[in-house]
């Protein structure tokens, strides 16, 4: 039950922190950069801070994406990976929601910057097509990267992964804030689309909500297919 | 009394180099994101600086919130953590005095970016009520990730701790610099409100100080709660 | 065989990741500072993400500059680093194919960013003398940094190999994107100039491509000399 | 002697990298703390790099502040200190030359960000004794962290040093530039100063270095007794 707990922490966390960046900075891909690095710098960094505080509990999945990942290259029990998923949804909306406690409505320019609650979305000139393939594309390669730091035969580097995987993170969202505001996580998105309605945000949270459970879930499962090919025999 | 000195030491520190670099930079979070990755970046790398040069001798605390929160865990004794909490600060009035003599007075602008001194306060739209509960929340993910970064059941990730600690301040900082430009210790905000006032400072640092200490003591404590649920038994 | 696999995948990412964020990010080495540091950290962190996903299969060259300097210090056969070469700039290849797919052409201010594909060139002001030199210089100073981080005589600090190598290529990015974008690696400079003549980009990268192949691979050489000047005795 | 000329690789690429990456950045602590960040991260990668490359050889000072430090806590002879300190001149003087070789001239704009070669100088507002005092305080700083997180006592997580002191120089930039461009370093002044000469550079570059040889070498005595104070005994 505990590890379950954690996950469910551990993904509140994430999302508390990382759209709570994103709307503390103003990120807009468009027209400022420092924000955009900004915002990646809390994704990654709250996968690396939950990674060394809860990794040994839970292993520190906090996303649907990488619990998927991990069942289908048969590290986890099917049980497991369920309950998983539904603690991280629950933490996510947990952290939605206290985001939606914390942006004040006093003031105007606050309060429109943060309507969307860090919601993922379609950017400027960005189809359904594209930030489909945006999220497929970046989640394979973001759980790549867990299941190859994270994989037995890696021996002594292994207590690298919480850092690698979190710093894999701030890189896959420089790349792809600019298509969708990146989701790769379902449980990282669930949460602000539901809040973000409650807020009066403009962006179409729910409606494109799908994107961003099925994008990142497919590029989970092509992990695992693509690390299956590369992967050594155990020593 | 050694580790006293090293946690006076490690405040100092950490206010002189984070709160510095804030008059440095001259951070401002409407208007300038780029500092405030910079001075996020500074406040969480003086804690890595500080853990890695200090750890071994005090485990680098320099933090009122988080000798609370591991006081509370039981990890230390009562006498300690007071004799903690007094000599970081005294680090924080120490470290406030220094930047107090290294900020000119000749270069108007700087005098008065710097007049602050990097005291916290409420900033542009932020109610008591929400500074406080920004303090709250962001101090107790900071302590959190102390406590469980630092468990003893973690092995052989420990060494990591000092890192993924003062990643996580630099992820704190990027959210809540917004809010209250971001105590979550009552030590770093002693001293610059102290000398706020010699400076000059606009900013109504020394009424709002009691918002930067009970704030992350609550936040500190609360951290020590949720950490009981989740932490896993001894091995 | 799946060594040569992983370094094609981990070229793949490098250039999709590294590249990606450069048009995402609408890098400008002139105008956008925060853009390079954005770009110079996907690249660098590219390498840190493949360092300990794939650093067991492969060693995680995924550049020729890399081989040919592991290849002349020694360390790998003649035909292995033929063959690590071939499948580099295969994923190269691909990586430029994936963002080629994923560049938007509805909004017209991205698909002029992203025209280019990341493709190298030279800068404003900098000649083909100039340009080549830097080249040559920065791919000198990177090889060197993954000679000596993956030395034998390392010992117990072999593990933060990747870590170094993955910062180091950041640095290189910071000093060099404002004369050629950066390639120090032929296979990363490869896939973009090709890609870049289908996305009508203004650059002329296929006629300086050659620029990028040669300059790293005399780099390469050049660390492998200097290294051996350095080397300490097998202990 | 290997360790002699490992120390003059290493402060050449300090100068390099960091002073290379402030210029192409156009480093300016007024205006663009963007550029500053990355300047910042330029100069303490530098040291991460060369800590895991060339740490096993020498030890990695590549600073004589750091080399008078080493010394006078006992850890070093008087010989090996004075050769570290000519080989580190050495080493920054060359780095210097190359960046004067690399820096263009044909572009305007470059060219006169370029003047400077990164040499240290007074910023706007800053007295000769503020600037002064700025380089002890910070290189105490500085010094204390090497100092600290080398130290025999601290064990396993000594493997972390060359990460923290990198780290903890990026956290040094951040609050220093603002005064002095940062030295901390005379070997890193030295070599500048004397090439921004020839590049007709408007820093009154070698009128004030002794202010950037003076102060860090009293800031790097001062962290010796410092760390004296606080040092646990051996165990």
């Amino acid at each position: 039950m505990k590890k379950y707990l954690a996950e469910m922490i551990g993904t509140m966390i994430l999302v508390l922190m990382g759209c709570g960046a994103a709307v503390s900075l103003g990120c807009d891909p468009v027209n400022n950069q420092a924000a955009v690095v900004g915002t990646a710098m809390a994704f990654g960094l709250s996968v690396v801070a939950m990674a060394y505080a809860i990794g040994g509990i839970s292993g520190c999945h906090i996303n649907p994406a990488i619990s998927l990942g991990v069942f289908l290259s048969g590290r986890m029990s099917a049980k497991d990976c369920l309950m998983y998923v539904v603690f991280q949804f629950l933490g996510g909306l947990i952290g939605a929601a206290l985001l939606f406690l914390l942006v004040p409505s006093s003031d105007s320019s606050f309060a429109t910057a943060g309507a969307g609650l860090g919601a993922n979305g379609l950017q400027d000139g960005i189809s359904v097509a594209g930030g489909l393939l945006a999220e497929i594309i970046f989640t394979c390669v973001f759980v790549l990267v867990v299941l190859g730091a994270t994989s037995k035969t890696n021996g002594a580097t292994n207590n690298f992964a919480g850092l690698a995987i979190g710093l894999s993170l701030i890189l896959v969202h420089l790349a792809c804030i600019r298509y969708t505001g990146t989701s790769v996580n379902p449980a990282r998105s669930f949460g602000p689309a539901v809040f973000a309605q409650f807020a009066g945000g403009p962006v179409a949270a729910l409606s494109n909500l799908w994107i961003f459970i099925v994008g990142p879930l497919v590029g989970g499962a092509l992990a695992a297919v693509l690390w299956r090919v590369v992967e050594p025999a155990e020593k």
